[in-house]
């Protein structure tokens, strides 16, 4: 008989984004149902929100705190807590709910400063609990067979990882104050001192990573705020090198007009060229040296019975964003299940630190002149 | 509180595949829960899918008539059935259903012969249950935002309507008797006397019919078996005449090479014109005479507060075949709730009863050489 | 020592479009030289057009039967003549000059009217002089690409032949008398009986017909007149069957918006299928069954040493209109030097005939409500 | 009545690619002719590629000096010179031409030594012949589209300008000795110190200086030879900073498995966005802040009049590399007749001394581990 495994959430409340994401990929593959949250730290949004998405009133918490206390203590408990909130948040949440040995599933990035993420690095390995930080474009099918035709030396030796991460939705200064996205994105407070490179430079960096199992050794970025006021950077650019000799440049910035979530990458190896574009996640080019290109499609002929058996629906038949996201949290409740595997290859805590040690070698190189820059590791 | 309905299904246990999709449409939008199901007519996989869906043993059913006594009878009974058989199934699944007054959400084609979706189209009117007819292609935002255009007059009058659905996946004969999908397609006693016609042509000229608001007055077909062997057309084309004056052409075939599913409009009018892609959805090019193309996104700038309202995720998030789907069952949850309403665009038992004379046109059509053949209604 | 081919033009003065293409074409592989000219019916034109173009004053002639004697007199008389008129006099003029033994490149259609071919094409066969029909679409590298994979037998048996050609430049009435080139286009007296069927059907026609090597057999027909006042069809849409058994439909539309010069072509067959578009020529995609989609360019890997020989420049410096258009040049000057081989493929007196019959057919059953019609050879 | 300008060409003898796609160029509009040359320094070739060429024997020459001093000796001679050796004889072919006044039309770079070019750009003051330096890319309708609309102001302050040149024909080590263009580009007594910075950097650094009017300040590049063995950089690429504020980055390289020919610019402004890729030329996204995107089209609707000049064709028949080329010697035809005027936008020995500017800048700075370096003027 199927069991679900019991969910709860801290954040997402009425008029956030990324938890109702967080919720439906929860829902996909039928792994969750959501039995628990702390919605919101006002405690009116957090009863109606709860409500609204059927979690019995003694489960609505207001603080965080509480809740992690409250389920650990509970027989039927929450098997796992997803963490929505704005950035400076994910730490002293994750943190309480490590600490009582529930397994976590936190957005992106892992905190708002680097050393709470070594910290947190360091509480994790002390927990029963497993982590796992939903990069969800490392969901995606075919950016599975991009890592898959990596590693299976397709491309031979790596010598290019561009990738760009390219929005236009902080074009202007937010004026709005009901811009809810917006408003915390750009106050350090909330966001940290990266602002494009944490929001968006975080996810490029993530998935240049997961493709080529590599990470740069270190790089040389210039940041910038083009729009009048604003206290984080909104475009982020860098020259990268890898210790394998590899090099690459990456690229975000929200500032671009014209540009949705215009997420790509382009991986140049010896023998092999392959790019990938997130608003047409179905198809992956892939260019052998001297042979026309193909273009790869989901599920289709050519493409590996590893990612074929992870899509839900024939080729032709486009997944999108909130497949690619459900298949993180479908590994994780296999993951809370069963175990971390070998095969496991979903982001963790390691990931998530090097995602800030990035951030933070990205602002220490732009503020001494986009001086080359070691990501410590 | 929220209270999701209660779902049953007729259909899809382990080995298909349309059931799956219905599963996941339905949980998407959290409107749903399954709870009971006669998932096959071998009552071991009835009883094995059913447990793995995490249905009760007492609601797991083998027989489609009893489901529908029981559950009417339950107090907890269903709200609505799904049905996921193939197309020989729907009428028998279908009037039990209606006839004990629960709602159903059905997939196309309605029936297997005419006469089948007349009748069901009679009993329908006498039912006080809803009926859905799972055309999924017209729950695609961009497909909405094409529908919205055409009706505030940005394309003028109507000129030509030119759609296709390209497969490839039957270019060969299926020897294989595992491949469950392509033998009940081509099986006339399971699928009906039409093949791509009735498989793909009816969402063809649905999808057509679903943005002009208007069906073709009659049409000129010509059906082809390709594949050797095959005892259903595997290919139609025709010439389409409106009373509008409007012109267009249908083409369906599951034998194109390199097509996965491809299904594609384009509508040409006085003033503009516009066309849309199934494997890339978020799109829709917006051609207004003498101006520039503009490549409209879903949600994106341009587009209507009425398909702004219909997405999930921000523009440059894809939304795919899924999401699309799951509007249906989103929009199936709220007629069920509130009873139909004139802003309601799901579509009918009229639609079903359409498209299968629509389908019975088309063969007829192509017995007499392609002879002109109205779409009797 | 190279020496050029010597050549005469007849049409193309100032004001008109087609003329100066041809004269480009010509130059671009510097096989020709212009050395005369009846540019013009208007005296003052056709001197001041000459003059233009560095045509000696005593070549310039106004009549095209004068300039036809006068330059089969002289020693030094012209190679060929293009003929660049309107449809109408495509008819006289070629025959002034075939019958003066002066080898003839004759823009499309072959006549303006059906019985003209017929008396034309038996000139021909009494003529010394070689014929060219410039079929430019013909000349594109990667049309002959597709050519090759049809007779290299790489698509297997065909089974489906689309072609469309979509243009938007007609979409409304002609009111600009200063417009030539859509007035003589759509004045029956000066195009002939067909609109659009004639001036790019004809051209969609011989597109498929060059890929496939043959003809479709019959066809059943709708022709339209959109615009109010048109007095020809503005546009055509057809089934069509082939001898062998393949199937397929044209559509010739110029009332399309968001169309420039849309001429596209698809064939499958039992093994593969390809896909060919004129606005973004270098490009072919070729889709064998089971296989990756391949996207094949001009010059590219994987294409053959034939299309290698026809290209100017490297792959990815794109060739356009002109460079297609000068490959018929090129050809023909090859043609007139050294006479008729077997591997000449150049548009013949026979395709001009056929083309005209294809017009024919299309009119006579768009009369007949679409019945199916003999292309009669 | 016409008369054609006397043109002579040293380099381009057979077995040369750049000398056939100039003389191509200098066709099409017919403007010039072909009447002098010194193709090779080897006699035998440059006597047959005369002959070939149609060129007169006493005006095939072996030596660009003798030919420099006749061709200004002679009455009839040359107007001017095209030059199209490989790099390192750029410098003393322009210096002889320039010092008799004769006219020069030169490929890029301007020289192989940023000396050279110095005197030649002194060199070029003193003389009363005008010069040319082909950068063919400028001469695209499309990019021109793009400097008319960031003049125009319709980008508002630029912020961004990202330009990529990406090939792939060098990525394995050239053992062929017969690949005459692969060899001296890699061979730096001819190339000169840069390999893809100078062969296709200048290229994607002048289209962006042409589009922007405005070149940046300074760069941090990153050079690699990525091939075992080669003796220059085969990959480039480098942030940029410009006066004004905005920033770029620029990769070229020749490593890139699946790439032709691709240069593509992307330049975001803060009231809009624009790109072009080189391949499909005719195309220019062009995107408005909180607007739709528009796809403009060489000629189409919403262009400006400018450029609807500048094409030989209409919408939709695509124009190429040849007709960008092309575009070069027209105006370079009407600078040699009338004189520069204000409106002339033709690179220019300033354009060419900024290009061997910006590949000595990258050396070095990537000689200092990308150290920032002024592009010294």
């Amino acid at each position: 008989m199927h069991k679900r495994l019991k969910l709860g959430m801290v954040g997402g409340g009425q008029g956030a984004f990324i938890g109702a994401v967080h919720r439906i990929a929860a829902r996909i593959d039928d792994e969750f149902e959501l039995v628990a949250g702390a919605l919101s730290s006002k405690p009116d949004n957090a009863k109606q929100s709860a409500a609204q998405l059927g979690i019995a009133p003694e489960r609505a918490y207001t603080d965080f705190n509480e809740m992690a206390k409250a389920e650990a203590a509970r027989e039927d408990g929450i098997d796992a807590v997803s963490i929505v909130t704005p950035n400076h948040m994910h730490f002293p949440v994750a943190k309480a709910f490590l600490e009582q040995g529930i397994n976590v599933i936190c957005d992106k990035p892992l905190t708002s400063a680097l050393a709470e993420a070594v910290t947190l690095a360091e509480i994790g390995k002390n927990s029963k609990a497993e982590f796992v930080l939903t990069h969800n474009y490392s969901g995606y099918p075919m950016v599975r067979e991009a890592r898959h035709l990596v590693q299976s030396g397709a491309l031979g030796k790596l010598r290019r990882v561009n990738v760009e991460y390219v929005q236009d939705w902080m074009s202007e200064a937010i004026t709005d104050p009901d811009n809810k996205q917006a408003a915390w994105r750009s106050d350090p407070k909330q966001s940290g001192k990266g602002g494009a490179i944490a929001d968006i430079g975080t996810h490029a960096m993530q998935l240049a990573n997961f493709i080529t199992t590599e990470a740069p050794e270190k790089l040389a970025a210039d940041l910038t705020s083009f729009v009048e006021g604003r206290l984080v950077d909104d475009d982020a650019h860098m020259l990268m090198r890898y210790a394998t000799g590899a090099k690459g440049y990456l690229w975000a910035t929200q500032v671009a007009p014209g540009s949705e979530n215009s997420l790509r990458i382009q991986i140049y190896g010896e023998k092999a060229g392959l790019s990938w574009a997130q608003e047409n996640p179905n198809q992956l080019w892939y260019a052998p040296l001297n042979e026309p290109k193909r273009l790869l499609t989901r599920g289709g002929h050519g493409t590996s019975e590893w990612t074929q058996g992870q899509t839900r629906v024939p080729p032709g038949h486009p997944e999108g964003y909130l497949e690619g996201f459900a298949t993180i949290y479908k590994e994780a409740a296999d993951l809370i299940r069963n175990g971390r595997t070998k095969d496991c290859i979903l982001p963790t805590l390691a990931d998530g630190l090097l995602g800030m040690q990035f951030i933070d070698a990205a602002i220490r190189s732009s503020e001494h002149d986009a001086a080359w820059t070691p990501i410590e590791v």
